[in-house]
Formats: C-alpha cells, structure tokens, sequence
C-alpha cells in the first residue's frame, strides 16, 4: 500500500509539501465535467458508477490534486429514509419537509446506498492507487436543516422552530440521521474509501451552546462509531462551515482533520484548536477569481499560517461554478512549488 | 433632556438595569404592523412619514421597548443613487444589478432621503421623549452586495469577482456607497435621531485580510465622517452579522457600540474587543421559538455573560417572522427584571 502525501498530512507526519485538493473539485467549473453533465442530468450522474467514476477522476487528471473525492451529493441518503429529494439546477428539494413527529416516526435508518458503494469500487480500481479517495456524507444537523426547511434557508427557521421548540423530537431526527451517517460512512470505508469528509455545511448556524447540543453531538456520535468499528483507521476530517465561534469545542470532535472555512486565519484556528489534530483549509472561493498573481499571494499567506505539520491545502467552501481552470491551475501549482520543504 | 437608559447603556455609563430592544422590532410578527401593510405596499410605508411613524411606535406601546428603530430599509438609499429597487413580499431586487465600471461610474452620490427624514422628525414628536430613537443605514460593503447581487445570495460569487477580480472598481463603489451613507446618517441625527446603527448583515462573508480591506475600512469612513461633524455626539452601533472571526479588529471602527450576533459567545466578544466600546446582543432570534420559560434561562445565560455595564439586549439578528409577540414579551420582560440591579 503506497503511503500517500495526504494521508500522512492526515495523521500530523512530516511531509515534502502540502497537499492540496479542492472541495467540489469535481463540478461545474470544469469543461469536461460540463460535458458529461449534457449527457446525463445530476442525479443520473450520482446514480451511474461509470460516470461518477469518470467526473471523479477529470481534476485528478487535469491539476494533479492530491485526493479524489467521490462525485455524489450528501441528499443521496434522504430518499432510502423515506424522503423524495428532486435535484432541479436550482439547487435541491425536498419535496415533503419534515415539520411533524409523525413524519420523524416514519423515517427509516436505511442500509448504505448501494450505487454509491459501487461507484467507490469503481473510483478505487481506476484511481489505481494514484492518489487516495475521500469519502463523505452531510452531517447530522446539516441533514437536518435540509430535511426540515425543504432546501436551502435565509434563517433557517423551520430549523429552529424544531430545535428549540420541540427538541425532544429534533434529537429523535437527528439520532436517525446520525446512525444512517454512520453505517453510511463505514461502508464507504469498507468499500475502499480512504478518507472520510463529514459536511456540516450548516453546522455554523447556531450559539456556541447550541453547537455543542446539536451539531458537535451528533457528529461526535458519527465519529465515535466509526472510531469503534472496522473503519476506526481511516481518517476522518469534520468541516463545519462557519467555525470560528466554535474553537474552543471544535477539536473534541474526535475527528483526525478540522475543515476550516475561510472566514477565519487558520493560524488562528491552530491556536485555540491546540496540536492534536490536522487542519484543512481555507482559501476563499471567491478568491479564485482575483488574478493568478493575487492567488499565489493567498496561497503563500494560508501556507505561512498554517504551518508545515499537519495541514491540507483546500478552498474554504466549494469551488464556485463560475472559477476560470486555470486559475484552479495557479492555486495548485503555488501550493506545491510554495510548501515545497 | 432626558438621559435615557439606552443612551447610558451606549456610553458605557451605569444604569438601574440593561435596556433592550430588538433588530425588526417594527415588523410582521406584530398583528398590529400585519393590519398597517394589509393596506399599504412595504415601499408606501417606508414613504409614507405618517405610516411609518406608526409602526415605529408599536412595539413601543406594546413591549416597552427602550428605543424606537425608525421603520426604514436599508435600500432605500439605492434609487437616488440611480438603482431601482422593487420590495416584493420575497425579498427586494435590484432591477439592474452593477456589475460594470460604467454602471459604477454612473451611480451618484444623493441628498438624504426626504421622507425619511420627515419620518424621523415626526417619530420624534411622536415619541415626546419617552425612548430614544435609533436611525439606522446600510454599511458600504453590505449595500454592495445588495448592488452588485441584485438580491440576496448564497455564495457572493458576483461580490467576490468585483472585490478580488476589480478591486480598483470595487473600491470606487464601497467609496461613494460609504460618502451616501455618511451623508444620509448625518442627516438623520440632525432631523432628531439620538443613535445611529450601521448595518453589515454581510460584512461576515470575507477572510480577516478583506474583512480589514473591504467592510471594516468603509465603515470607518463613515464613522469617521460622522465623529468629525456636527452629529459627533450621536452614539453610533456598528453591526456585523457573523463578527466572530474579526474580533481582534472589531474595535477599531470607531463605534461606541459593537452588535454581536447570536453564534459567537458575548463574552468571548468582551475579552477580545476591550473595555473601551459598549456591546449589543445577541440572543438567536430562533430561540424567541422556545418555551418562556427557555427564552428566560437563555436570556440570564447572556445577562450573566455581557456583565452590567456597556451592555444592551438585543437579538443577534432581526426578529423573525413567525414568532409569537407573547414569546418577544417574554424575552423583554426577562430582560427587565432579570438585569435590575
């Protein structure tokens, strides 16, 4: 087994450079992903091994990232709950919210979906050991908000009428959105994922209290299973989008690797985070469209802060649709001529 | 005069008890706002002196809030700078959002808005002296978004390609944005308001770097404008949603108060801003979903957390929608008799 650059930045060793890869790496900004897209709607594409394989592997190809991530969407285990999600460009509904404890009730913990632990299969057979493949699902809370508002929210208020007001019945939701993470989680890893990314995209929506009630809890329960199973030697990175109110909680996750988004200095985040974990970040999105000269500038300051030990370069959110490639290409190459040792 | 406990709260002197009020406190939660726009358009209230007088009042007579907020939006500054803005029930749209330098060219810098201004002299006689009133405009780099997205947005990405990708431009519009604002706040505080609240709802969406470079360097401008005029005794609040990664510069804006949202602990925001400002915050507007007897327990959680001096209740956003006005007096009431000292 070949002991790739980014799992060892997982695990704090020492490393020739930083690693770098880019969440949602595989998207829209990219000509080749677009191509396929024209042939198959989204949900064809998450639902269709053979082609999530092939879009997983195009930025691989053309910027040489350090990990692969496997193309999917962290909707993909709504509907074996018994939630119909439509992927409409316009970003994804649900087409029942969830609003009521019957509706609680009637959710399923499901068996991992099967396309998915395919396309995992698939995805290792053709990375053939080039670079290591990054499993992932939505965080609990995340899940919840989706669930519960029907999509995406300016307030989330739906979310917070459950939260607080009826938070026995929210924590019923979010312990069944927790276990489908889990055994969701697990099977990537025995399928042949990796590394795990746990997407609390949502996460940062709450006070610090509330952040140790209801996401930190829940992925904390995620985390621990997978630390108790099978899969407890796969690495696992926790990324709560919007964390810097959170630094004194964030590390007792139990996760290996901290996400950080890029509202925060990252040097900041490894201060109040201590060193007993590795830290993955944070590049604004938005910042790919400065020019290349400007990136390379970023790059350099995320580099200086960050440190030598233990850090993985990435956007601080997903890469925006709009990106210029080769303004992905300049954030690559300057993250692995600058970190070079 | 009459020294208001609001205005000693601003000034960090000692008061009998914390005042409080509450961001949108003049909104559609409130039957009696709901019965005004049941027979005028948002945009007829905003012109309309007489109409927003009254509503400005309501909260007032209902809660005994300790300050009025004129009842205003913060786009209505963007028509006389050549913007047209339409206020449907979904949020408001800029019909021709600026992204071009001949569009940043055209835009111009007005005179303060007219009806406001009357709006503010009768509130004021309205009012007789029983509570202050705040006036209130958007902050340069949030009133860019709203010109530059057209709308809300989820990602920024058309901000972002201005601010890093024509940052020349970009400056150019947060200056006349910030020249439009200083001018229209003066006015206001000379029309009769005794404080004037600067609001960044998006000033949280950048890195440290831009958070210095962009939101927080306008926003000084036009405090500095307003500390050196003939308003330079008005206390003034600067507020930006999602302040948590800024602390270490959030005190040099200039303001007498900083506003602190709901994710970020109050007394984490107190060690790291300094004695020097007073802070106002920042109960999660979701949590006026809880029971009473909840909001009670969390509103003493953050009197406990401000301390007693230079503190103002407040919610760490605007008050939402669907909450019950018998949860909001819970909240005040709390407030009242749970800070008395």
């Amino acid at each position: 087994m070949v002991d790739h650059l980014f799992l060892r930045a997982c695990r704090r060793e020492e490393v020739e450079r930083t690693p770098v890869w880019m969440m949602r790496q595989a998207g829209r900004y990219l000509p080749a992903y677009r191509a396929v897209r024209a042939r198959a709607t989204f949900l064809e594409l998450c639902r269709n091994p053979e082609l999530a394989c092939e879009v997983t592997l195009q930025p691989i190809d053309e910027f040489g990232f350090d990990a692969a991530i496997l193309f999917s969407d962290i909707l993909i285990t709504l509907p074996g709950m018994g939630l119909e999600v439509a992927f409409p460009d316009s970003g994804p509904k649900i087409l029942a919210p969830v609003r009521t404890k019957a509706q609680i009730d009637a959710l399923v913990v499901p068996e991992p979906v099967p396309y998915v632990l395919e396309a995992v299969t698939k995805i290792k057979q053709a990375l053939n050991n080039r670079v290591p493949l990054i499993g992932f699902a939505g965080a609990p809370l995340t899940m919840l908000t989706y669930a519960v508002e029907g999509g995406g929210s300016k307030d989330y208020a739906h979310t917070k009428k459950l939260l607080y007001g009826a938070p026995k019945e929210a924590h019923a939701l979010l312990d069944k959105l927790a276990r489908t993470c889990a055994t969701y989680l697990e099977a990537q890893a025995l399928a042949g994922a990796d590394c795990l990314q746990l997407f609390d995209s949502w996460g940062g929506i709450v006070s610090p209290g509330d952040f140790r009630e209801y996401p930190l809890r829940y992925a904390k329960q995620v985390i621990a299973h997978l630390k108790a199973g099978p899969a407890r030697n796969v690495p696992i990175i926790y990324f709560v989008n919007g964390c810097a109110p959170y630094l004194d909680d964030y590390a007792s996750s139990g996760a290996d690797v901290l996400g950080v988004d890029w509202r925060v200095g990252i040097d900041e985040v490894r201060r109040r985070v201590g060193d007993g974990v590795a830290l993955q970040g944070n590049l604004d999105n938005g910042a790919l469209f400065a020019s290349p000269a400007e990136i390379r500038t970023r790059v350099a300051d995320i580099l200086a802060r960050a440190g030598t030990k233990g850090h993985i370069f990435n956007l601080g959110h997903g890469v925006l649709p709009d990106t210029d490639p080769e303004h992905v290409r300049a954030m690559v190459n300057a993250v692995k001529e600058l970190s070079a040792r």
